[in-house]
């Protein structure tokens, strides 16, 4: 039974492995300390054009996500998301954990604007509430929609009027700034944001995300923080040496350009049999609505994420697809689900 | 000028005031291992009809609710309460603080469901959410209202059913119980939660609580928890020897009926006027609907909270009654009203 | 049975008991926004001559301790204190629950000193070890001693060359301060510590601490803080009112000189018999070593704190003083004792 | 430059490359719900001969220790551990951001022993101080002494006589149970703790480390804890596969006996040459003591942890053999140091 279950269920890309398998045999110093995170660390500086970032290695979002959040925040401060942002749903309370509430907003296209923002503002104004500090967005979101250029600019512009800090969780960056549907790049990402990561977990390296930290403010003791929190890998070279065969000759991007235009069929063969979507297709998720029994055919031959019942009658299943997913994956798809009706 | 801005603005009821006047030459030992503490505590175990429940003494509403749910809860577990809950809105992040989240779900009526609960288990049922845990509900609630009997019933066999606990913010205690619209009583209470407390600070006392615990499994060590949260008072026989007179002879209940009657009163003029109220009105808090001019005009006179504005051209103003609150208050206030359009 | 158990162990001195009855009748604005709190404020910061301080009032140590501590530090960031520092010991955790370690050194005399500094911070050095930030003192200590002027300047000048903060806790800073062992001065507290807060419930208040902020960058959203942890008390005005008259004529010092004297009364008496002492006595806490039987006897008739066994055949008790503690009280004490052997 | 700096500064083991690379155009389900991970955690089983164990796979010691401490723990309790103890020195507070003290005894062997145990719980006994509960041990130590069978017996029973846990860190386990010093063996641990885990790292892994919870009282919700503290891996498949060839044939401690023996040698030598040990040389770090001018000569030629000045004339290095050590890299060492003098 194929799968278009996750972005995560091979190992890794091959010049991932190669890269790892050139590694053995050599020795290097703990704790990221050593000239692998040193030479990555500068290549991403150089392509992203933010020579004075700050760059660190984690190996997966969460941890991520609650480290990053922790060192920022002050104790009485707080986070905004959408309803369906990974740390409001997806971490169990992970973010709480650490002390700090994630106030949501409702949002149907998984993105937040400026009037979400100055809302929860106008909502939490004195003592007796948190004081909302950091903005918390992903891109690609959790359900496939990917910013804008103008929209970051804009998120940008309330987060600088009001004294709050933007983060982007970029578990899925090369799927959302690779997405037709947008201008975005990763320079003006590291433009906009006051911190960001370069997931790649999700498009073929082992095991791995890039933290970038850019307001200046927010670098100090970040490795105090990476360390309580659990997330300073011992062996800190295996994070970044993956990146390097990633980055070379943008490989990360072709690849998110490659699991896109597969997205892109998917969602266009679903349209073109009458189907509707949950959102937009704009990265490499598609979220298809599906009658029950249809839906039910189909999860016998492939593993797919259930996310909801739109109505008692339809299923909503999330394609999700790969580096390594081909041509001939997405052409069997369509036989098979031609052949279920 | 005059205020119904709250309910705890001024020291105590003169029974309280005797009371602490009476204690000066006395000597107690600390923290609340004295004499007047454990008389308090069966005299409350014994209007309760709870001979084992499990008492203690606090000395506000914000310090209790953390203290309670931190002491509950494991770290992966969750809060279910209103959206408009005291823990989720106006105490400043302080259960996420203890590390744990609150899930909020949407209730006009600032009451909490079966149904509003069943959907918070649905939504969060695997490792990758929060563990709902803790139902929070307070009586009467943030707008005013008060749960039925059945209510409370209904959400115990919830909460029976999916291995939840139920605890009951009594900040307001007294009126709720003591509301028209409802045939709670302290001795349901007792038996249909885990856990409650009953508010001192906001009908008479010059500061205090009593939290009850009736759950054996949530007993233990619970002094931990105060003296950790910093809520174990040196002198806790101060906090406890206010409830002696409060309830002899069922002051506490009578000062209860006394503020809901209070405003009853003003509730009943409003609507006699043609306002409308955010809430039904059912206990010592009236949330009034006026055209933005006249609230304008009564707030030159009086001290209130403005809440909201329900439309642009509408602002809705809280009323609150006191346990000092007399007929001649609620007569004027009728008056300069009256005067003011 | 006469008891020197403790010094809050009575209700209030009568000039706080007139001042809480005076309240009666009267209305104030909640949560410390009232008139009281602002000139009571405005009182203590002439007192210290520091008309940019920012004044808070609690109602008892741990939640102050906790509620500064938390609000001061970073995640990464730890406390250091002597062995027998209350946050250490006696508060069950309340530092670390906020997430903060709370580094240790041994110290005979219960004071820290410039020495014990150097060496935290030579032992906790890179980013594997908590970042040593805050430097806790309390003046008297837990075993009595107090600080002389020179001391303080010295944790000032090791504080300053390694950019720690400095933070008293005055739980019996009254007693501390009028100490005959020390020079030092409120005004010195104030010009040499970043923060520190003076206790009302050991010296005649019913219930308080002020807490007073130096230090500018440690002042902004401190109420948020205070919300948070539980200490923002509804009637703020309650807390406030209980210092006004214990700071007009200084009498606060007074009852300190009081309860000093009426303590060294006890140790002259002692040590007239040829006991020794845990620390020296100098304020007013006594902890004198006394034969296993002798201590046995003078436990029948006396309430007092068994503290330890310094060799098998001796018994560590304190002796405290109170405000209400008369020169009857003492010399009843060396009547019963004579009578014991 | 050849280094003894430490056990995990090579990627893997041979056979654990040749696992990875085999791994290549397979996939799986995430987060550990894959067959690997089932297959992996009963061949675990079987090897302790613990069929009702629960077994999770991590990928680094300090988010082990923070992970199970803060799941086992209520708010009030705390942990027990030397002073070297990695939880209480070298995790940046972890364990106290997670909200629980670490109380530590002085022990010059590295080693906790039931007396350590009592004095803590004679010392915190009552609401006022932490409660103690868990009982922190590592074995081989951070000193590199390891346990003996009857040591462990002794802890187990102090802990069931008051009730405490047990938890052994295994980072350096295959070390610590390989060691002729010690008679301890796995089935033994897996008898006589709550809860370990057998370290990967540090002994051929890429990364990893396999926790084992054996009190049925502490395995349920443990996911739950997995995925807040940041821990659970979306491709768990990766850690599980790697300790499938590790205990084929019993590998994991065949390397533990090569790196002692390694060890031994150069312990040996040292020995002969008249030097002296921090400790004694039980695992695979070698604390030897030398004279700061041949310490300085032999960190010209070696990478090595300076870990303290015994006295002003003399410096402690540490070396640290790995599964990648050779006879002739202790054979060259011997060659280095003699050419120093």
């Amino acid at each position: 039974m194929y799968s278009f279950l996750n972005d995560y269920n091979e190992i890794a890309h091959p010049v991932v492995m190669d890269t790892l398998n050139n590694l053995v045999g050599k020795r290097f110093k703990g704790y990221g300390t050593d000239e692998v995170c040193e030479r990555v660390a500068q290549q991403v500086k150089t392509r992203i054009s933010q020579p004075n970032a700050a760059v660190h290695f984690f190996n997966g979002g969460t941890i991520t996500n609650l480290t990053v959040i922790s060192h920022i925040l002050r104790p009485h401060q707080a986070v905004i998301a959408v309803d369906s942002g990974h740390v409001a749903t997806h971490e169990t309370g992970a973010i709480e954990a650490t002390g700090h509430k994630v106030i949501t907003v409702s949002s149907a296209s998984g993105k937040l604007t400026p009037e979400h923002i100055t809302k929860v503002l106008a909502e939490n104004n004195d003592e007796h509430t948190v004081q909302p500090k950091l903005v918390y967005i992903s891109n690609s979101t959790e359900i496939g929609t990917v910013y804008r250029k103008q929209e970051l600019v804009a998120l940008r512009e309330v987060c600088d009027t009001h004294g709050l800090l933007l983060f982007m969780d970029g578990a899925r960056l090369a799927s959302g700034l690779m997405s037709k549907a947008s201008d975005l790049t990763i320079e003006d990402v590291a433009k906009l944001t006051d911190v960001f990561y370069i997931g790649g977990t999700k498009i073929g390296a082992l095991t791995g995300e890039i933290l970038v930290i850019l307001n200046p403010a927010l670098k100090a003791d970040f490795r105090f923080s990476i360390k309580q929190k659990g997330g300073l890998q011992a062996k800190g070279w295996l994070l970044a040496a993956q990146f390097e065969p990633l980055f070379n000759n943008d490989l990360y991007f072709k690849l998110g350009s490659h699991i896109n235009e597969m997205a892109t069929q998917i969602a266009q063969y679903f349209a073109g049999n009458g189907f509707d979507f949950l959102a937009p297709v704009e990265s490499n998720q598609i979220f298809v609505i599906l009658p029950n029994d249809l839906a039910k055919k189909l999860l016998a031959h492939y593993q797919l994420n259930v996310i909801c019942q739109p109505t008692p009658d339809t299923t909503c299943v999330r394609f999700c697809t790969s580096w390594s997913t081909t041509q001939q994956d997405v052409d069997k798809l369509q036989q098979v689900f031609n052949s279920l009706s």
